[in-house]
């Protein structure tokens, strides 16, 4: 494309290193900005701009947060002996989400994998290691991805709390709700039979 | 989505104003922003800024500009007796990443729509009838959607332009280069068979 213009070249630049976004969508975008109230784009980006001056690190968890602890730590209401382990910021959302966890969380911000270098001093596994340490924490649910990187990571952090008494679980695999069997994956399958759940009348 | 942060709340609302972006798009397109280096989201947001506060309207064509007028009305090299009419910038954009149009542009701004309540006086028709006023125009291109909008605005600008001594001429319909006719709908396809060319062997 042909920009006339300096500044919806530099915009169309700006948002087209979104994923996803391509430079034909920030073009798009660009022309809806375009057409938006002065106050709007100002409100957008000062919205973005906060993401990197208001935005904190949990000094619990590693969540993304308000102020120094999160919302979920702060909170009296939740469990903390009960922690949720999970890779990202948006497993946490996720999970938040389904509104039926009232413990805390622990994110790692990555998982252990060996063959990129990352090992477990790479991700927030210490700082998961001295919550327990005090006996304080009395479940570790850990709720990683299923893939390789996944299990080396939940085998390891199981391992470790073990030494510390601390009970560990890992969230079920099988067929998702709503899902047919017919389409369902080999694997997916072979572990929702292994791990059937006893059905009560 | 439950958000732990009334930040990234605030950033996920403020991008899911962009057409076709939804909630969990914004949210995704906030994540990858918390992984990028401050200076990028300074210079994201800047952009977005700059739109409003650094963007002009050409007061020739009524392309945007970065200027008092755009860098295709401001070149000499461009046939100035030649007008493309198109209805938006994008428009424009388009027709110049061609590298074939050598004139210059009028952005109408929108179309004539008497459904709508959208009259002549509404779309910038005026300033585009005092550019052709003192016989410096010699042709008028009307490159403008072929919908009853476009074609209702292409009639009226055809019969004012006539009073002036103007040449009016519409961009071809057809097939698209590289187009299957059995997948043509019939009413380009008809057009097509009107306005057939010479072919020259």
């Amino acid at each position: 494309m042909q920009y006339t213009s300096e500044v919806v070249e530099q915009a169309v630049e700006a948002l087209s290193g979104f994923p996803g976004i391509g430079r034909r969508t920030a073009l798009r975008l660009v022309m809806h900005l375009l057409k938006r109230p002065d106050m709007e784009v100002a409100r957008m980006a000062e919205a973005l701009l906060k993401l990197k001056t208001d935005l904190f690190v949990c000094k619990i968890c590693n969540n993304v947060s308000d102020g120094e602890t999160c919302q979920v730590c702060s909170n009296p209401a939740r469990e903390s002996s009960l922690i949720c382990v999970v890779e990202d910021y948006s497993d946490q959302m996720a999970i938040e989400s389904t509104g039926q966890y009232r413990g805390v969380y622990h994110i790692l911000g990555g998982l252990i994998s060996p063959m990129d270098g990352i090992g477990p001093e790479d991700i927030h596994v210490n700082s998961l290691l001295k919550r327990a340490e005090d006996g304080s924490v009395n479940e570790v649910i850990m709720a990683l991805s299923a893939t390789v990187e996944g299990d080396t990571t939940m085998y390891y952090l199981a391992r470790k709390l073990k030494d510390y008494g601390v009970k560990t679980s890992c969230i079920a695999r099988g067929i998702a709700v709503g899902g047919e069997i017919e389409y369902a994956d080999e694997i997916t399958l072979a572990r929702s039979l292994q791990q059937r759940t006893p059905y009560s009348v």
